[in-house]
């Protein structure tokens, strides 16, 4: 059994959201302690994972080196972050899978993701990224081009195209090792966004492509069976944070649309994970689940989280 | 024929060293337009690059954002440039052979170097790195455990560890995807560098791995017949900046070694090319050669730039 696992961002900090180094290697060692209890277990795991707290560190240190040293575009920190979560990922990973007696290989991929230079995201961005700043400071980022929306008393905070991945460029990479046993991790924070011109070449993009819609798009180029989405949360639910509120288990992929279409799950956090875990299924995958990573061994078989199948 | 090609940190720069990520994109275009040649003349070709300008920028991004986000270790530093020079080398490849009408693809491969956590380099920094400052600024980074050393007029720079590298960690991942067909970017900057801990789990350390001493190791490890060490000089030079100076052309590992142990060559610049170079033909590669990218294509045959046989 092939399993796509997506990482969200926030599982690679601490438990009060640092993103230091150091709470980054802990996180990433209790989450690799899961995979390897699946490797161990025969099941072949691809890692993906999401990049949210460590691209706002990223965005932060260009701005206030901004008058010292170039800034890099959104699409470079991104690529930034499949580094370093990727060797610190690989390192924590193989030390759990030795102390388990495991003779298994990690490999880390730079994985770009083709999106549409027309994605309405470009006119219209709508992902809110990096910290909030005054209306003053915002202002200054506004007259260099960036997009800030004034969000409550929070402040202002930046908003930027979030488009629709359309094909994991390098999955044919990623499939290669897959194919020679390695246990991969790719296509971190969604892929790094890149666009096609019009005479054939690739660039990069100003944008953030959503982890788990491109954990979908991944999950059925390297033919994984089950797609499961690790969150902080061990279901999706129904009147989330109202008294009536009650976890989905298993749901047919019409039933968990239906429900998605009446508004219950944030377009913000677990409404990405429910459109993605729905195009899985849809695509011809086994099914998906929704699910903490306590729970991992369960979720990966089906028996626990929110198990989206295709009835 | 299969070539291990190490391109310059500099070499991924504007000409006036600027290092912003147009000039970065510029100048890998350029550097990419050399091995597209290559690749249409049947070379197989292994990519590795240097990584010292930008490095340089993250550092001072460290520090400038310190009160604000956590400063990143100089291994993180190093991984995140092998992952925005990864993908902008391969958009940039793909390009050019696209241009050319050549069917292959890149794929760019985060790669970890082990090295000794006794190697003599913790204990007596000798590596430059990063910019320069006044020594009051420096003294405020000495005294949170930095290496900082007076260098004459520019001021005070940053030393850091230069450790051997010993073993490409992630060696079976390039070999499989080299196999597969794709023409891999790996071990940007000589490797994350990483020890391995009594009880066997691996972890990053503050250092530079000499990238032309890890292209020499990674050389071997993916078979390369011949190591191509790309600079911004023609040849390796006798009486460098004298009005004896005088170029090297063919020379033997023997040969070259001695004229080494004469000073012929500058420790920071000159000395680890010629010792990678000598490394290299040592442990039984072909042959080395010290070139610019001008003259790839004759370099490659060994008819060019300063071409280290063992005869």
């Amino acid at each position: 059994m092939r399993v796509l696992l997506a990482l969200g961002g926030n599982a690679m900090t601490s438990a009060d959201g640092g993103a230091r180094p150091e709470d980054q290697i802990r996180a990433a060692g209790i989450a690799m302690r899961s995979v390897a209890e699946l490797v161990a277990r025969d099941v072949d795991v691809v890692i993906t994972h999401g990049n949210g707290p460590q691209v706002g560190n990223l965005l932060v240190k260009n701005e206030l080196a901004a008058s010292v040293v170039p800034p890099v575009p959104l699409d470079w920190c991104g690529a930034q972050t499949q580094a370093t979560l990727g060797f610190v990922l690989m390192d924590c990973l193989e030390a759990e899978l030795a102390r388990r007696g495991v003779v298994r290989r990690a490999a880390a991929v730079v994985t770009r993701t083709r999106v549409d230079a027309h994605d309405p995201g470009f006119v219209k961005p709508t992902k809110p990224i990096g910290r909030y700043l005054s209306q003053d400071e915002a202002a200054l980022l506004i007259d260099h081009g960036e997009t800030w929306e004034h969000r409550g008393d929070k402040g202002w905070r930046r908003v930027v195209a979030s488009p629709e991945p359309l094909e994991i460029l390098d999955a044919a990479a990623v499939a290669a090792l897959v194919d020679a046993g390695f246990i991969v991790i790719a296509n971190g924070g969604g892929g790094i966004p890149v666009v096609r011109d019009e005479d054939g070449a690739l660039h990069g993009v100003e944008a953030v492509i959503d982890k788990d819609l491109g954990a979908a798009l991944l999950a059925r180029t390297v033919d994984a069976d089950v797609l499961v989405i690790a969150t902080d949360v061990s279901n999706a639910v129904l009147h989330y944070g109202t008294p009536e509120a009650q976890p989905i288990e298993r749901v047919s992929v019409q039933g968990l649309r239906s429900l998605a279409g009446e508004g219950h799950f944030a377009s913000g956090s677990m409404g990405p994970k429910v459109d993605a875990a729905c195009r899985f299924v849809e695509r011809g995958g086994t099914y998906a689940v929704i699910s903490n990573l306590d729970n991992i061994i369960d979720a990966v078989a089906g028996k626990s989280g929110t198990v989206v199948v295709n009835e």
